[in-house]
């Protein structure tokens, strides 16, 4: 299979709950960005994190394996900073093949049942 | 009518839960692609399954005919083998003819309230 | 301002609910195509609706004035013939100026609180 | 970073609710747009609203410091006039710079809980 997407993938809600309700991890209301690598490579990807009132933290770097999807979740990202909580954000994932992110928020009421998900914007 | 679309859609997020309330069908929660084939041709439809974990499973064939609108469930798929529940996923949907694929979450407390809805990235 | 937007919008995923909870209209749960118009003249739409198993219907002839926004309901098309309540369908619109389209799915448990949206597919 | 993203970005689906329930303003249901400038510029963005039954209003001003997120409330734009609730709206983002926009619906019921979100229309 062709290696599809895009190297540059932007998400520009986020935002990480300073509560949650039910058992850990699987009720912990999170933000997830769904990476798929189709290609033959590992596809290395650096995330930096914007806010709105101070300097840019990151980059945060993931891997995913080649022909590997990753539900990666924002609150699990720890280096070079955890990623603060009740602060809204930001997020750029640039990626050294192409890669395809879909954002999506899960909902701490239910186990995996996501509350929202969008197509990030990719350039 | 034109053949609207492309032919490669990637949608990056899927899971299928474990468990459901409600009689079934209707009331099982499910990921659905919505596949519109608006051409004056079958679209003969290649769906590959990415995990975390493993191999990419498939393709599973799936045709929709000639101006007509397929909502296909994954939960539905099962040659080569059915999705596991309770697994991450990604899907790549490779057509012979152009098609418009949007991927829809239904929850399981209600019948046919969609929870999450999101145009799939093309190429 | 300039005349944003495509003259080709696809909504692949469709569903009028059998029943709804409440007083109508407000309460109703229905499908919405928001449609923008940013041009100075009028934009001639016409919609077409596919279904899994029947032709298409329509078209459906709406008008969005210059400088407007129509928040148009799937279940307000009437003519050539209504659109048929809990059955999947995928709509595309055609319009004779460029526009911008956004598919939402109201709630009927509360008032014009939207369950779903996506920005449309277009070309 | 290079300034990622587009210049123009539409919202075609937008409305405020009349009434909310719990304490402002977390608790408010709100229409968000979440505005992120890569750039090392600032991001002069003039927003205007298009209504379905009397002309636009704006522009309203909104500046965006350079690599930094802003997650904009519709009912914080006040000049030159608030923008009505309980009515249909569509919205129109030009800015100085490229930026990235997402289009979130906040719930009253939760605090912080987005109902629906989307990635906005480009160009």
């Amino acid at each position: 299979m062709k290696a599809y997407g895009k190297k540059v993938w932007v998400i520009a809600e986020g935002y990480i709950p300073e509560y949650g309700t039910g058992p850990e991890p699987e009720f912990t209301s999170h933000e997830t960005a769904c990476i798929l690598n189709t290609s033959e490579e590992k596809a290395e990807v650096e995330i930096t994190i914007f806010f709105s009132d101070r300097d840019p933290a990151g980059p945060y770097k993931v891997t995913v394996e080649p022909k590997r999807t990753k539900h990666l979740r924002f609150n699990e990202l720890k280096d070079p900073e955890p990623v603060p909580k009740g602060t809204d954000y930001s997020s750029v994932l640039e990626s050294s093949v192409p890669i395809i992110v879909q954002h999506t928020r899960l909902d701490s009421r239910q186990a995996e049942n996501a509350l929202l998900s969008t197509i990030a914007y990719s350039e």
